[in-house]
């Protein structure tokens, strides 16, 4: 954040796209007194932006200093170049989640080039209409900014701007490890996920009934809107289809091995080979996962968890942690395993594992059903 | 349930196994007051085991009504077959998490067959040690039962009395539909977590920095043990070398689409080819999903999301779960998402869709910072 430059806030800005993301980011700005004008293509969605306090309707030849181009990732490119080409603003950031492909289209005349600078505020949500924007939704989250050398300070500057007036932290990356991160981290997530999740079309209904907690977490995120991934997707697809291969090309290899072991023919040495080949799959996969940041990031804490027992009556989580409060043990995150049908489940709560000990008897002594 | 034959109890029965399963089911069988005894080739599990009240040691010559059999997945058929041969137990069923196998090498004459019903208890949990061991481990799961056409009556109802002694409800499946149920709904999504969470291995620290929760939810289960789950995976290696398969040709066929698409010579036709393929893909993914039962599986209820900022101060859950409360509103699930670094986050409350008013209402009359 240091070698950013600092800017004085853009006497004027537009946002085009009053979708989820663009109205949000005007919301962010008109909360610090910024004067904002709003366009979008669809005059339901811009009136209803306009409406929630997000700024005024924009005269299209109206000049600003700066544009917020929250556009589909598609379309994003064009719009760019025509609001730098016609001289509308004196710089240009957009918030798709692709960079490279952009700053390539963008790039077409260095003068243009220099008045640009991409930018993509991870915050987990795409698209959503204007109704569902908040001035707070990229609070505490990643802002990623792709300056190139071509770059001028004033467009990195105003762009990183933005991103803390938005409550977000701004990270400088190129295009390309932007594109090649976000492919790994969240697109290939979600394919992997949507992959999963179809295997289960065809299955039939009583099957279902014997999928479990972990099964849930993998295809949660299934249930993303198909369109608006395939833009994403094809927006990034270079790295999008690399990391998808390489996926494929582990799963391949262990339904390889596993295909030539277990059968009536099978030798103890396919078995062996197999074992081998997922134990090393299952064992890259936890070296994997321990690379995640946590919480606490500089910590680097591992939690204990506390599973306990509770039924499906109102109230019963908030008594649990009520009991867990009293106690001075703070729970760091909990997850809720559902018995399908049943009117009790198991809530395990993660807490430091100093304060484990505690919680246990501290829940003991209330009566609760806790497992150590 | 109804057509499972009503069996005595038998008068003794041998758990062979004292891991985590085994000591579970021996200490469920303990609580109602069967005679147990215990056996395994580990001298201090077994110690331990009957420590902790999970039965008296077994005498290698003592002759059971029923044995269970709880140990590693690829030697159960021959410690089943054993136990038969040798006429120490006149019914056996054991709990390994693939059936077909298992079955095939018992079956290898039918008096030893009919005394022998295979079963899985579906319990999210295969290893521990009988320090984790809880009478209740398996209560409000399915127990899978796999009788065969040469099944007694006396070892079915055995091993349905067995699943219904520890609170678990039986389901009869054939072994070649358990089997394949469970390479698609366990064995497939470790698998797929598993080489997810492997991507991460070789990229920069910093990326690692933009991954959200999604990613957190599907990579969840990577942390599970590679030995373990290569014995599982080879002992049904055939059913989930196929789900494999099948995924990984899903995401192959997606992976070449995107490949043609996005780059500087890529066609629009491309890109239109390349986002039909990611959008089928993602729409199949939410088929898929839907398909997964909800808790309250009759009613295929969705829940409403009400997510609220919550800080990390100690008691701020439980405080937001007692105003919840109060507000009459049952949660029925919740989710803490991460801002990594950050010392606040989103607790996603889902609730009943008609119950979602009165608590957005409630919490933010509270000071709650509640998104609708």
């Amino acid at each position: 954040v240091t070698d950013l430059p600092d800017v004085d806030a853009p006497a004027s800005v537009l946002v085009l796209g009053a979708g989820l993301l663009g109205t949000s980011v005007a919301l962010a700005l008109r909360r610090l007194g910024s004067d904002v004008v709003l366009h979008d293509t669809d005059r339901s969605r811009l009136d209803t932006a306009s409406a929630l306090g997000a700024g005024r309707q924009w005269a299209a030849d109206e000049r600003v200093e700066l544009a917020v181009v929250a556009v589909p990732p598609l379309v994003t490119a064009a719009t760019v170049r025509s609001l730098i080409e016609r001289d509308l603003a004196t710089t240009v950031t957009d918030v798709a989640s692709a960079k490279a492909r952009p700053q390539r289209e963008v790039a077409t005349s260095s003068s243009v080039a220099a008045r640009y600078v991409g930018g993509h505020p991870v915050a987990g949500r795409e698209r959503g209409g204007p109704t569902s924007a908040r001035a707070d939704l990229f609070e505490g989250r990643p802002w990623v900014l792709t300056p190139t050398d071509e770059s001028s300070d004033l467009a990195l500057g105003r762009a990183a701007w933005v991103a803390q007036a938005c409550g977000a932290h701004a990270i400088v990356m190129t295009a390309a490890d932007h594109d090649a991160a976000l492919a790994r981290l969240s697109h290939l997530p979600q394919l992997v996920a949507s992959a999963l999740a179809a295997q289960l079309v065809g299955l039939p209904s009583a099957w279902l009934e014997l999928g479990g907690q972990g099964l849930r977490d993998v295809v949660r995120i299934a249930r993303s809107a198909p369109e608006l991934w395939a833009e994403i997707a094809v927006a990034n697809a270079t790295e999008v289809a690399s990391a998808l291969h390489a996926v494929a090309a582990d799963l391949t290899a262990a339904a390889a091995a596993l295909a030539a072991a277990g059968g009536v023919a099978a030798t103890a040495n396919a078995d062996e080979a197999a074992a081998a080949a997922v134990a090393g799959l299952v064992a890259a996969g936890n070296a994997g996962y321990e690379r995640l940041p946590t919480k606490h990031s500089a910590e680097h804490l591992r939690f204990a968890e506390v599973p306990v027992v509770v039924s499906d009556a109102p109230g019963e989580l908030a008594r649990l942690l009520t009991a867990a409060a009293e106690a001075a043990v703070n729970v760091e995150d909990l997850r809720v395993e559902h018995a399908p049908g049943q009117p009790m489940g198991v809530v395990e709560l993660l807490v430091r594992p100093e304060t484990a000990p505690t919680l246990v008897e501290a829940l003991t002594a209330k009566g609760w059903r806790v497992h150590s």
